[in-house]
């Protein structure tokens, strides 16, 4: 029996009715908030401020203070799984993250090291216990990893490249490096996000950023395969097995059908495919999570509103809908304009909850 | 009565049988080939070589040389019309094309000039007449331009950007200005391809390589129709209203029903896009261009093979295949890789087009 007081995401991940449709933003702990950037900057780095549980419990709940939010997600980054197997993560001003030394080989490959993941990221745990804390049970938080494939790009690619070459190419080139990094990559995931489960997430998110440059073919096996794995063993863990899972495969339009057959109790849907058409693909089983333009929060208040309406009146009556935006919210958004949305979200989805 | 000897992809277009699938590679003439690289050295710079209908002819026919291709596409850059149109296009060394002076306003959009763009452009129709005499009928000529929408994100952001959101923000913070802009850009695109058509071009392609950027909704508003109105008007100029549309929309995977019913002949499938699932969708009405991953052509013979038996017997049995890469071939590959390919699909693809 969950203690949380509102329920309004776990009862639609659950399949149970609510009175309007509920609301999170990805990367809704970020830099367009200025309180976010006092508390990034008391911390001195990015992964300071990861490894930090006060302080990235502190940022987790920042949004909920001035937004009526349904849900937090805990503060961290995708990266850090890489940099606890023994890639180590850099930072440098005006740049993201990086690894200096990129994986070029199968032998690098196996260098890296799946042992005791959750031990070497228990400042993720005790960030979660942290913010449970904080948040008294008012609402569910959301635990969150990269899918194997996506975090296998950056480690081949060392960052986000124009075209992801390196790592498209060795995937023709060199599957066996591929393979076998994603292998590990799905032994430690499934371990850090048992740990995430233990600690107190409500929910479970794989981001899986990148699955939109692979072929058909290729994201099967390379990307949807891995992350079902991953929600088997999720499902045959104690820990685990009752937490709804969500994947998220940003340009992932086209396989909707196989993603709604893995598992998952959700599905994030980028801003690019239309929700009225993917609910007619994936149907009422498991949830929609999405998919507001994140451009449209620059937007004027009334064409917030349009855009936001015709993502609700997309998707239409019923409870299986998790409003957010197509993808992360930039750091040029006006705090304002997003409680616009948000209040607006709750006002005007009412009407699809009735009875 | 065409007088082409290979009529292949005019005799596909058109909805004839043919012997075998016909092939050929977006940017076939460029960076992978030396000879390429010898003549772009001669032009002294690459807007130079567009401009000198001698040397751009001669990088057209350069990949007909070495591989077994049914059709040539002129040399050119689809930021040519922009430049004509007064904003002034740059290049520097290590870097693409750009613009130094991107449109912020509505202001800036109208100072654009849509006058006489035939004649401004007049160094592509003299390489396009240069090109027929010397493919001297063997092939079809493919002429080209962006889509209004690509065209657009370039002219707004300067180049291409990491997220583009200047200009997905003004499409909802000022989306008077992005159509200001699209339409006069519609008038420009549809007199350049009606000079292509008069100089020559046998089959005409657009490239619509941003329009994955947008929503659905937005997709068509800002990328779709504007397309469609092109189409509609070469249909009605005698001298284009016979010549096959092409119409490439990279990332449009999830708007195959709408692109078809636009009135082009093809649709260029981008390598994300099951192609099977392509056809089930578009029908066999009108052509399926691709849909290679490009990063294929970086594999060994044998996966190469593999990875190009894959589309072609996803496509199936039919005559409404053009084979290509889903995406430009990549400076880095060897050319002896792509024969590898070519002869393939050639061989291969026999099967299906029997009786």
């Amino acid at each position: 029996m969950s203690l949380i007081k509102n329920t309004r995401i776990l009862d639609t991940l659950n399949g149970l009715p609510v009175d309007k449709t509920p609301v999170w933003i990805m990367r809704q702990a970020g830099r367009y908030l200025p309180e976010y950037k006092e508390t990034r900057k008391k911390a001195g780095s990015f992964l300071g401020l990861c490894k930090n549980p006060d302080l990235a419990s502190e940022v987790t709940v920042q949004p909920l203070r001035r937004f009526d939010l349904d849900a937090a997600i805990i503060f961290s980054d995708i990266l850090t799984i890489p940099d606890a197997m023994g890639l180590e993560l850099k930072f440098e001003d005006n740049r993201g993250p990086f690894f200096e030394a990129p994986l070029n080989n199968i032998n690098d490959v196996e260098k890296l090291n799946t042992d005791n993941i959750a031990e070497k990221l228990d400042y993720v745990a005790n960030a979660i216990i942290e913010t449970k804390s904080k948040l008294n049970n008012e609402v569910p938080l959301i635990g969150f990893s990269g899918s194997p494939w996506t975090l296998s790009t950056y480690m081949v690619e060392g960052c986000a490249t124009k075209d992801f070459r390196k790592i498209r190419s060795a995937v023709f080139n060199d599957s066996g490096m591929i393979k076998n990094l994603i292998d590990k990559l799905t032994i430690s995931i499934t371990d850090y996000l048992v740990m995430q489960a233990k600690a107190g997430a409500d929910v479970l998110m794989i981001f899986d950023s990148w699955g939109g440059l692979l072929n058909s073919e290729n994201y099967l096996d390379f990307s949807l395969n891995p992350m079902q794995e991953i929600i088997e063993k999720l499902r045959n863990n104690d820990a685990s097995k009752n937490i709804p899972i969500i994947l998220f495969t940003k340009g992932g339009g086209s396989w909707l059908k196989q993603i709604s057959a893995s598992g998952c109790n959700g599905i994030g849907l980028d801003w690019t495919t239309n929700i009225k058409y993917a609910r007619e693909i994936i149907g009422e089983k498991i949830c929609i999570q999405g998919n507001l333009d994140p451009c449209a929060l620059h937007g004027t208040e009334q064409s917030i509103k349009e855009a936001a309406s015709r993502v609700i009146d997309g998707y239409g009556y019923g409870h299986r809908h998790i409003f957010n935006l197509g993808h992360g919210i930039d750091q040029f958004v006006k705090p304002e304009k997003l409680a616009i949305l948000i209040n607006h979200v709750k006002d005007y989805s009412t009407q699809y909850h009735k009875n």
